[in-house]
């Protein structure tokens, strides 16, 4: 196969993880004899400082071109006081709404030589594998009127808006995706305030009779924060508006100890997608050889797994990182009992060593 | 001192924990020389089937008459299916509107008896004791248009809409919490995407010059969902948006295992104030005497403090839930350690006998 992938390093650390996921990756399309070209380009403070904008056009020529994406991360106190539309947000916010990527995927499962590091009891967060699908194109964050107003800006309104279909279309993902995991979807709403959640909940509902086989709950937001950490272990698929999901992802991120680990895709209704590690771009320790480059390495096997349908390869990658794991080689962040903390670099020779086994 | 205090039981549990504070409240009023009348009112489900709706005219009343209200906890299964205008959850939210109950406090404190319980191990929450501020009548819940547009009704819009003065007067009542707290105040929004936290910012960037004394920090209600589990003793005082609000303060009642302690207070800027329990209804545990009365008891407490001033009035419930825990009595809720389970009226009993001696 033949792949062109964009490749949108960002600030802070997300170079050099951007770096050990690209030298994994020619390793295992290498040994299944498949061909990738890579095209870099500006996202984020870097695009700011060289293109005077955080999203430049050329950015979305190439992502256009491309058959998938890959994002290190974005942000760092540099451009913390710049306007709203000169923050590294916005690119990562814009290329989300131009390439039309809906459905974030975020998955969170218990690795145990990590399970330490959880703030969580052990038996509470050993059995945990759910992936919370968020919506990420539409509600809270792109409705319009997000204004001041009054005479003195005085007054100020942002709104939650949606369509029928962005709701459909996400809740259809959610569902195929429940199909192919453990057939259980809980749908997150807050139905007894919000005119939107319940059109949600109506749509919900609606869609489950196409999926009989599917257990669907419908849990209240304020609720499912509490089960998050009350009892992670009863989660399959999560399903949920963009800024509930915003909250509830980054909530579930850290309760099993691996936040450095986890990757995230975020899709549209063909294969295209974008992939990026779940942690931000840590501007305290980037340039140090100390990053983690393992949610941006998972996130390049989502990659293969869901852009290109490269099943066994993702899983090749999917288990190094668990074998090395096993060795006890990790990163500093990553607090495995008796580990051998070592370098960005080091870390991805021993992934591509175990690879090429 | 005399007080007259509007009683509203509610549905599930809240008749019985109700009980169980009345009955506490009455032995620390009398032991301290005080008088008060109390009269109850309708309110949720049990004034939806007694008087047709969930906030009955005359429940006002009875509220605009008295110094405070105690309020035990509303809904059930039997009005889930009800119209959004006939649901008991329509209740609170009148009350809170109606009575102007703009601050929400949600203290979250450990209780070593129970840290067992907790979800999180055990250094992570020993020494946590935090207070969330809620913004409680305005932002997302209340704001308009909340309706289904379009020629078939296939858009839907929520707003989510403050005034600068709302804004202002939330924020100041944190600052004066945080004053004769620990003087630590987390304003919690989402600056880098919404309007209406770019504004919450900025007039907690402006009120944070009026109290020196008060070491302020802008967090993001993401990376704050994250924090409140991976190290919630970093908190004293969190103050946020209203659906913000919801979410965090539910993650924050679980983390310390004592969810049915909880008290909350929703305040105005005079001394009136709404108290109740954080926990819910519990219809399936109603009518058994298996109620944990505690998280009712403490509003009390609150009431007694916030509304009447009566510090050593409060702190005397307060010693004697902590001395009946530390005997070891306990609700079934409440795995403590080593725990003799008793029934809401007798550990309501013992409540008394503590504060009696
Ligand atoms: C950086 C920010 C705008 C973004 C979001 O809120 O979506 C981030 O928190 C995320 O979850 O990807
Ligand atoms: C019952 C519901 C409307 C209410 C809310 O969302 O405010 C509850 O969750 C709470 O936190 O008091």
């Amino acid at each position: 196969m033949k792949m062109k992938l964009a490749v949108l390093p960002g600030d802070g650390i997300g170079p050099e993880v951007m770096d050990a996921a690209i030298r994994v990756l020619k390793t295992v399309l290498d040994n299944y004899g498949h061909e990738a070209v890579f095209e870099n380009a500006l996202i984020g403070g870097a695009a700011i400082d060289e293109a005077g904008t955080p999203l430049p056009e050329e950015t979305l020529d190439i992502c256009r071109r491309s058959d998938a994406i890959l994002l290190g991360a974005v942000g760092g106190p540099k451009w913390d006081h710049n306007p709203a539309s000169l923050r590294p947000e916005k690119g990562l916010l814009g290329i989300r709404k131009e390439m039309g990527l809906f459905a974030n995927l975020r998955p969170v499962k218990a690795y145990a030589p990590l399970l330490n590091a959880s703030p969580l009891k052990r038996e509470r967060v050993e059995n945990v594998d759910l992936v919370i699908v968020r919506e990420l194109t539409g509600g809270l964050y792109f409705g319009r009127p997000s204004e001041r107003r009054g005479p003195d800006g005085n007054e100020v309104i942002d709104t939650l808006a949606y369509t029928r279909e962005e709701i459909e279309r996400i809740i259809e993902k959610a569902f195929q995706l429940a199909q192919i995991r453990r057939k259980k979807l809980a749908s997150v709403d807050k139905a007894n305030v919000l005119e939107s959640s319940r059109m949600w909940r109506e749509i919900a509902e609606e869609t489950a009779k196409k999926y009989p086989d599917v257990e669907v709950s419908h849990m209240l937001v304020d609720s499912t924060s509490m089960q998050l950490i009350a009892n992670p272990g009863q989660f399959d698929v999560i399903v949920t508006e963009n800024m509930f999901g915003d909250i509830l992802s980054d909530e579930a991120s850290v309760i099993t100890g691996s936040l450095g680990m986890l990757p995230s895709a975020s899709l549209r209704s063909d294969r295209f997608g974008m992939y990026e590690p779940v942690h931000g771009s840590a501007p305290d320790i980037a340039g140090q050889g100390k990053a983690n480059p393992l949610g941006m390495v998972l996130s390049a096997a989502l990659m293969l797994r869901y852009s290109f349908g490269l099943e066994k390869e993702a899983a090749a990658i999917e288990k190094a990182v668990d074998d090395v794991l096993q060795d006890g080689y990790c990163t500093g962040d990553l607090q495995v009992k008796n580990g051998k903390v070592v370098s960005t670099h080091e870390l991805t020779d021993k992934l591509i060593e175990k690879l090429n086994n």
